[in-house]
This record gives C-alpha cells, sequence and structure tokens, in this order.
C-alpha cells in the first residue's frame, strides 16, 4: 500500500453529483467499504480532511462531515495532533467477507433454513405469468377495459379528502368494520350466505387468506385433497404448510368424493371450487356437495371453498355456495376483489366459522397488522353506495357477449379442429382439440404467432385429458374474433403440414 | 306440524325491504334455512307459489324466483301436476348442525388446527392497540397532524389518471420494480447500504414480512435471541414459525451478545433494533456490532435489523445500520413506512443477502401475489420527486422540538417524580419514576385521568427494570406540555395519599 505524507492512500471514490445521496454520503459509503474489506488497515491513518477534499475534488466540509459519521460509527477514530485512523475497535474476531460460492437452495444455505420451506420450494408449481397488456385466451384476467376508473379515482379522491386521524392510524387487524359489514351485506344479497362481520377477516388478496389458513389448520404431512386439474397458487400455499397433496379426480359433478374418500380417508382438508370449477368450469351437483360435507363432517376436516369468480353467471341462476348449506361449520368461504374488481386491488376475504373465527380473530391480533386502510375503505364504500351490485351486473352482461363472441367465432373458424365448450359461467372454458392434435404442440406453435393458450395440464397436478383453457374475458368481441380466426388459421396450417408429412 | 291444503306452513319469513338483498333472495335464504334445519322435511310439499306469495305478502313473481333458485341448488323439486317438495336428493348422509359447544381453541377444534399455531396461540403478547386519536405519551405513532395530506392526495389522483392497463394488472409478487429502485436509492443516501433493487422484497408493512421470514429460515424449536425488552410484533411472528425464545438483556450498548452466548450459543437468528434499540432507545455501539456479526457469522445464524425509526434523528449523525457493515451477508434488513409515512399505508420492505434473496423471490413467486399496486407505485413517486427526503428532514425537526417540549416540561413539573431520559433519535424515551412509586399503579392511576402511559414490563418476556416508554411523537408541543402538567399533579397526589397513609 502506498503511503504518503497525509496518511493512507486512498484510490479516488467514485462521487455521482447526480445522486440524490449526497457527496458525505457517498464518500462514507466508499471509505467503509475500504475499511471493511481491509484494504485500509487497522490502526492506518487517514488523509487529512483537507487533502483528501482536495483529492476527491469536494468541499473540506464534506470530508470532515464523512469523517464525523465514520467516526460515530465506530469505523475511525481520532487522536488530538495525531490526526484520524482506523479505529482498533475494528481488531475483534470480525466476520470476514462470505465466500461466494454460498448460493441458493441446495448449497450451504440449505440447513440454515426452514425444512419446511426447503421442501416446499422443491415442490411448488409454476404459477401463470400475467400478460402485460390484456390479449384474447388468457385465463382469470378480468376486462379492464370496462372497469369504471373514473368512479373509483373519484372515490379514492373522496377518501383522501376526509379528516387525517379517520385515514392515518393502524387499520384493524381482520380490517376495516365498514368493509367486513359491506361483505356481508354482498353475500347475503348475491351468495346466500348469512354471516356476522365478525367472522369476516380482510387479507391482502386469496392467496394470502389460502397462507393463512394452511398455516393455522395444517401440520407437516397432513392429506389433503385438490382437485385435479385445479388451481395454482392455492396448491402451492398449502404446500408452504407442509400438505401432503392428493389429487382427486373432477368429474362432470364437480371433486370426485367417493375418489377422493377411497385415495385418502384420513384427510384434513378439502380445496374445492364450487361455483365453478377452476379451470374446467362444472358447477359441483348438489349431491355432491352434501356427500363432500357429509364426509368432512365425519372424518373432521374443514373445506376450503374458493369461490373466486362465483358472482359471475350469464344466464338464469347463479351456482349457489357450498357455505350457504353447510349446516356443520365446516366451510372456510375464501372471496376475492382481484376478478370482480381489478387485480392490483389485493382484496380478498374469509367468512370462517364461528369457532374458527375465534382462533383466526387471536392468530390476526397477535401477527397481522391488516391490509392499506384505504384500499378497504374505497372498497366498502363502492359497496355501500351500490355501486358493486351495477357493477356486477354490467360485467354479468360483458362477458356473456364475450362467451357468445367466441362460442360463435369458434363455430365459423374453429370447425372439426378445436371444439370450444359452452360455459353461463365464469371467465373461461375449455376447449378441446381434434384428435389428431397435441395440445402442447398447438400451444408451442400459437405462441410464436402471439397467441396466448393455456394447456389443461399446467393446472393439472396427476395426468389430466388434454386440451386447451381459453379465457374469454380480457378483451373486446373484435379482438376475440380477430384471434380465433388467427388460431384456425394457424391450425388449418398445421393440418395441411401433417399431411404434407405423411404424403 | 300443520299441514293444510296449499302443502306445509312455513312460518312468515321476515323480510327487510330496505335490505340491498332482493326479496326473492331473502326468501330463498329464509327457505334454505327452514330446509337444512330439518323444519321442512325431505319429501314434504311446499305451498304453491301463490300461495307463499300471498302469505309473505310479496308478488308471485319473486316467489317463482325463490323455487328456481332453490331447484338450481338441488335443495327443492318440482314434478308437473304435484307441485313442490324438499328434494328427495337431501336424504343422503348430510351433516347435521354442528354442536354449539366446539369453540376455542381448548375445545374439540384444537386437534384439527396445526399443532405449531395452537403452540404459538398460547405464547402470544398482547400487542398495544393503537388509540383511534393521537395523544401525549403514545408510543410508536408519527405526527399524523403534520403529514403532507395534500401532497399525498395529488399523487393519489395523478396515479388514478393513467393508462388503465397500466394500474388495474397484477403486480409482481416481490414489489413493483419502481418501489424497489427507489427504496435502494434511499437506503443508500440515507442508511449507508448498497444493495441492488434484486434484494428488495416489499411486503404488507414490516410484520408481514417478519412473518415470512420466520417462515423461510426457522423450525420449530430453534433459538432466537430477543432483546429484552423488545418489539412485540416481531416476537409473536417468530413465535409462530415455532421459535424458541432466548430474551437477551440489553444494557447501554445494546444487546448483551456475550449474555446471549451464554444462554444459547446455538442460536439461530438474533432479533435487533441497533439504530435505537425498541423501547429503550439505546444505540447499540460499534464493539457490540461487530461482536454480533461475528458470534452470527461462527454459528452460522441469522440477524433480522429491524430498522423502524432509524431515519429520525435529531442531532449529529443518524446510527449507522448494521447491514452496511454486515460483510458475511448475515443481516436480513427490515424497513417500515408505517412511521415515517404513516401507519395506514401498509408498506415494508426486507433488504435480503442476495443468497437468501434467490429464495425469498423462490417463495414470493410461487405463494404471493404482491401488496396493492397503487400504495407502490404513489410511495415510489414520493421517494423519486424527491417528497421523501424532505418530508424526514422535516420530520426530524417536528420530532426534536416534540422530544424537547417533554424533556423541558418534564423538567418544570415532574421533578423529584418522573426523570425523563433525553434522546436525540426516535420517537420516544424512558421515564424512570421516583423510588416510592410503583409503575403499574401510576399506569392504572393515570389511564383514568385519561394519560395513556406504557411501562417497559410490558415490552418485557423476562424481567426488567421498572419504568415508563414515553412517545412525543404523536401530538403538537401544547398538548404534551399540558399532559406532562397533568401527570405532574397526578403523581403530587399519589405521594400525598402515600404520606397520609402512613401518617
Amino acid at each position: 500500500m502506498v503511503k504518503y505524507a497525509g496518511g493512507a492512500f486512498i484510490p479516488t471514490i467514485e462521487l455521482d453529483r447526480k445522486s440524490p445521496g449526497s457527496l458525505s454520503a457517498q464518500l462514507v459509503s466508499g471509505l467503509r467499504r475500504l475499511i471493511l474489506s481491509g484494504h485500509l488497515a487497522v490502526g492506518q491513518r487517514l488523509p487529512s480532511s483537507r487533502t483528501l477534499a482536495h483529492d476527491q475534488g469536494v468541499s473540506r466540509i464534506t470530508v470532515v462531515t464523512a469523517y464525523e459519521q465514520l467516526t460515530s460509527e465506530g469505523l475511525i477514530a481520532s487522536r488530538v495532533g495525531a490526526g484520524t485512523y482506523v479505529s482498533v475497535a475494528l481488531d475483534i474476531d470480525r466476520p470476514l467477507p462470505a465466500p461466494k460460492s454460498f448460493s441458493g437452495l441446495s448449497g450451504a444455505a440449505a440447513p440454515r433454513l426452514a425444512r419446511l420451506s426447503v421442501d416446499a420450494s422443491e415442490q411448488y408449481f409454476p404459477r401463470l405469468s400475467h400478460p402485460e397488456a390484456p390479449c384474447a385466451f388468457v385465463t382469470g384476467m378480468s376486462a379492464n377495459d370496462q372497469f369504471p376508473m373514473a368512479l373509483w379515482a373519484r372515490l379514492s379522491a373522496q377518501y383522501w379528502r376526509q379528516p387525517r386521524n379517520l385515514v392515518l392510524g393502524y387499520p384493524p387487524a381482520e380490517g376495516l368494520y365498514s368493509l367486513r359489514r359491506a361483505i356481508t351485506m354482498h353475500l347475503q344479497a348475491n351468495r346466500g350466505i348469512s354471516c356476522s362481520p365478525e367472522d369476516v377477516f380482510i387479507f391482502n388478496g386469496a392467496q394470502h387468506a389460502f397462507n393463512r389458513i394452511g398455516q393455522t389448520l395444517l401440520n407437516p404431512g397432513d392429506k389433503v385433497w385438490i382437485e385435479n386439474p385445479g388451481a395454482i397458487g392455492a396448491r402451492n400455499s398449502l404446500i408452504s404448510s407442509g400438505a401432503d397433496l392428493v389429487p382427486v379426480p373432477v368429474d362432470d359433478e364437480g371433486i370426485d368424493v367417493a375418489e377422493g374418500l377411497r385415495l385418502s380417508p384420513d384427510f384434513r382438508l378439502a380445496f374445492v371450487t364450487p361455483a365453478r370449477q377452476h379451470p374446467l368450469g362444472v358447477t359441483m351437483s348438489p349431491g355432491r356437495r352434501f356427500e363432500l360435507l357429509g364426509a368432512a363432517d365425519r372424518c373432521g376436516a374443514w373445506v376450503i371453498e374458493d369461490d373466486y369468480d362465483g358472482e359471475f353467471h350469464y344466464s338464469g341462476h347463479p351456482a349457489a355456495t357450498l357455505k350457504s348449506v353447510d349446516t356443520s361449520d365446516r366451510v372456510i368461504y375464501v372471496g376475492t376483489f382481484s376478478k370482480v374488481m381489478f387485480a392490483a386491488l389485493r382484496l380478498g376475504y374469509v367468512v370462517a366459522p364461528p369457532a374458527l373465527a375465534q382462533i383466526f380473530r387471536r392468530v390476526a391480533g397477535a401477527t397481522m397488522q391488516g391490509s392499506p386502510a384505504s384500499m378497504q375503505a374505497i372498497m366498502a364504500s363502492f359497496i355501500e353506495q351500490g355501486h358493486f351490485t351495477t357493477h356486477i351486473r354490467r360485467m354479468r352482461r360483458i362477458y356473456a357477449e364475450r362467451q357468445k363472441t367466441l362460442s360463435d367465432a369458434a363455430g365459423r373458424h374453429l370447425k372439426g379442429l378445436l371444439e370450444v365448450a359452452p360455459t353461463t359461467t365464469g371467465f373461461q372454458t375449455v376447449g378441446r382439440l381434434a384428435p389428431d392434435f397435441n395440445d402442447l404442440e398447438v400451444v408451442a406453435r400459437a405462441a410464436k404467432h402471439g397467441i396466448v393458450l393455456s394447456p389443461i395440464s399446467r393446472f393439472a397436478i396427476a395426468p389430466v385429458e388434454r386440451g386447451l383453457i381459453l379465457g374469454f374475458s380480457a378483451v373486446p368481441p373484435a379482438a376475440i374474433e380477430t384471434a380465433v380466426e388467427k388460431l384456425g388459421r394457424l391450425l388449418r396450417t398445421m393440418v395441411v403440414e401433417k399431411q404434407q408429412a405423411l404424403a
């Protein structure tokens, strides 16, 4: 190390005059790095503030300030008449920089992680990524083009005009009472569920709710019935709590309870989507509902009812909720505003059986601080002022129209290639490819043409029938029509290619 | 059961014409209850729609709609010429209503809950409740009266004027990139931490971060060093992951590392508040910092640094962060906007060591859907546009003034009764009562006079010195002065009472 009259040689520290950090903060940071890396040794003298200021092209006060900061941090010390030194206090058994090999779950870090978290991370299913812009066939995306932006912005502005003590403090851990009450009114009127606001808990979206439910109810190794194919995010949350997933097949009445009992009679929890099975779209039959509730009651198991898009039915009556016929307090109902309103809102809710509500309250009171108060309050106003009912009704018409567009366009452009099942609920439907197509090949070829398709197998945990899940919610009719036509052209090209290959 | 020509006798169902639920939805709900409770038996005939409409005073179409809904739910069925019956499909092995004794953790529910969650719920510490309106001496509450409401409302309004596809979709699980980048800039400039946005994770507040860190790192029974006295919420989160808490005493240099090593040399995690110990207010000395990092490195333990109010120092230099001198990637830094901005915002963040960041990303990608995009984006703008730096600087002046008011007023009104320690950082300080006072008695008496006081023991897990924690952040100087004067009068009254009791 070069020494010179002014103290240790300090390599020029790069200072960025456009950075939001002051020059002295940047100097502190550079010097700290030199000291901690051992580049400046314990006891070594630093240049005088005048010298360093000159070398770095900064004012002397900048250096003095930096030295003061490092002194207060205990990294350097000054003695009158002897200048500034790297502190001898540093000459203790301090850690050396970590070896850079330490990385990832398989490395040295693994033993210092929770076993449950390591186990879980090896089992996670890749979640569907949401495209930045809406496109035809994408699943689980609401019609952003139809969301009443101006109304929402107005309610938001009204919220922030309220007295500050109403809007700035901590919200209750279980959620704002006004939102919980509004949810009970909505559930009573639209989903046949009678509950009190005390049984409603607000979460940062349904996924957050699944995480907390899993933690509260499951022991590692507990058997959990999962619909196959089924929802991916919920499955990952339950895996995180150590669940041993039991894939139970879905037929045209919903989850096959008899098969579930055969596979795992000692199940502790069943995860179901009764109003509209995700992703196949089947509504659970009344008989199957009572079968499931009876099985849960006999086995002492819980049932999570994920009612992710139960608000949307396009003809006749809405499919009832399992919760509305749950007389033995087995069903934990989970709702979300991500689909009815918009995904970025991040608000979901749980209606717990009263006995479980006591426990959720206790856990929430000790370990949660609630979701952002503004989002909760604005959503509560949206419901209370009647906009929610209007919005749902309006969106029903819009989704019905988009569903019809998909169905009609498929009839015109996909005949004999891809049979699109009609549906009266939800955001998506099943497409069955003609026998000579391989679904994964179609998905890959379509992607090259900018067409996003999801194979049913993406949602599967055990083998399932081949096919596609086609969303119809995200874009206007004209865009759906165009995409169907384009898909038809691609499929016909693929048929010709196959014939040519055979010829 | 009374039978009459029109079918089974249906007791009048109460209908609320002002309820948001339609009359037919209310009728469905009432009939559903009667059927599920067994009040209407399987196979029993229901009154004709005309009869029920007459009895209930509603239109016939209301009853027809209700019957259609119940039919679609499988609860009733119609046969041409024979009317409407309670469905025989219900005559299966369906659960009976739950016995009402099932309640609470100690009851029959316990075996059906996660052991970890039952164990944890027995150990939780009561969290401080936040009063609805700010008051003197309350702890951990920022100066809502000084928050720039108009500026925040303006940024919020700007946010909602953006193109809908930018604001409505799912945010990334780890948080918006713009906020993570803004946080790195803030940490570099103000907290001496160099990190990349890839190492920053946004949570729904610091408490949410503690929950997820505990789940990712801890196995049940792992020893965790906790400052005694110390933060309550974080402690509960770590208990939830099965941590075996080891209370480590705090002296005037911070956590007593030597004592920690004596009590539990095999610790896996240490939870510390280095910039300003919560609640005692001590800044961890440089020597103690290196001792802690060295111990963590040797033992393969992690360190959570909770920097809850590190931004606020009122003279000289800010206390450095432990993260800024962590050369062995042991420190998980947790910051929050609840104190610097406002509590209802519900945004906190973690800076993870790079190796751990990989794992956090994996867990977040599989099981999280992110915090509300609007809150994140507005906060990012607040930082990027320089308002955050201005706000912190302004709040430092305000808190310095409030601290001085408390200190001066205590000198005038509390001499010989309660010695208030001066402080140059944070939101609160320690008050030491004269020897003849019992702290808990003072807190109870003060509460009767509307004065909120926190004994140090509220934050303790093992015995601690007696005393009070006095917040000075929540209300303007005049209110602090008044409260101190009132407290002085109360303490003097208590002295007189004691003397009279002795006489």
